[in-house]
């Protein structure tokens, strides 16, 4: 079974909406219509997937079972499980011979990205794939600005480790304006992001 | 919080038995412990990401969760979840540029795999996979015999689409032994198969 995401794409509604609301153009952009980000970056995912553009999916939660029922003449139960810490990203698949590795993460700031989005294992998972030659990336979101930037791999640990000497506790928007790619929201894929991957590849061409 | 697998690493044991047990070469195969071939390829895994060879993890296992509990001073508990079908394979990640990803089946038969080890859901992955020119395979594992293959994605999806026609039940090994890569189980990593990768990249050059 698949989770089925709240239905965002206009031209495809199941909870029989008048046709109207189809052409309301607030209701495209996700953020208006309270979708969270990763729930846009799971359907740009599977967007890429149908049209054969990339195979891009998010990892489940990771979790230790401790119980599971066995009902007579129905599925199993887990009746305790926990959850464990990922020792990766969330998100990573192939893209034209490309292994892709990400996060996905959000903040309503509005001058800066906070560093504690980011855990220590995952900062660690990311310089193990770098030296692997896999493309590393956080797709960053300000929900409040409706801005979405694409930040490679080696630039987030260069900032991750100098906010630590630092002290810092965030990424100023305007060092990510400087040295992030902006991707702008769509209707489909909402989160072009092979966009800016093809741009980050050109660059290190 | 990670899984520890059964120590199956003969020069540390946690267990406290006496270092005569080290020497005790029938330990080393670790179809002779009881221990799994899913365990073997984690901590083969596990062997490559230590020595930055690859990053290549296990995907958890997907959940639905229905209801968690969140009992005062202690761990979020999850009280009902279900079992979904997975979508993609059970390893993917990177080794040197190449994305991987890959299945680990094994069978107690001695003359031929059964297709029943994979699932329709896995075949259709690896084609959208093997299109972005990611490198899939499976491992195949004959318990009683102790062999180990590695069989490309191209090879399994051309077998598994002429059984589908001629309604054969199974891969004979005979044909496994001219079209796979034997791969010799080892102590460390256990099954060494970026050594079959290589091999099989090499016939692609």
């Amino acid at each position: 079974m698949v989770f089925k995401y709240p239905n965002g794409h206009p031209n495809h509604y199941d909870d029989g909406l008048p046709p109207k609301k189809q052409i309301n153009k607030k209701e495209i952009n996700f953020a208006n219509r309270g979708m969270r980000f990763e729930e846009a970056i799971n359907q740009s995912n599977q967007y890429y997937l149908t049209h054969g553009l990339a195979v891009v999916h998010k990892k489940p939660i990771p979790i230790q079972i401790v119980k599971v029922d066995y009902p007579r003449r129905s599925a199993a139960v887990i009746k305790e499980a926990y959850f464990k810490e990922a020792s990766t990203t969330d998100y990573n698949g192939v893209y034209q011979g490309h292994y892709l590795d990400f996060e996905a993460k959000e903040t309503k700031n509005k001058t800066s990205f906070p560093f504690k989005n980011f855990h220590d294992h995952q900062i660690k998972h990311m310089e193990e794939c770098l030296q692997q030659k896999g493309l590393c990336f956080v797709l960053l979101w300000f929900s409040t600005l409706k801005r979405c930037f694409f930040l490679d791999g080696e630039q987030l640990i260069f900032y991750w480790k100098q906010q630590k000497k630092n002290n810092r506790a965030s990424l100023p928007l305007k060092v990510i304006e400087k040295c992030a790619i902006e991707i702008t929201p769509k209707v489909a894929p909402r989160i072009p992001y092979l966009t800016a991957v093809n741009t980050y590849l050109q660059t290190k061409e």
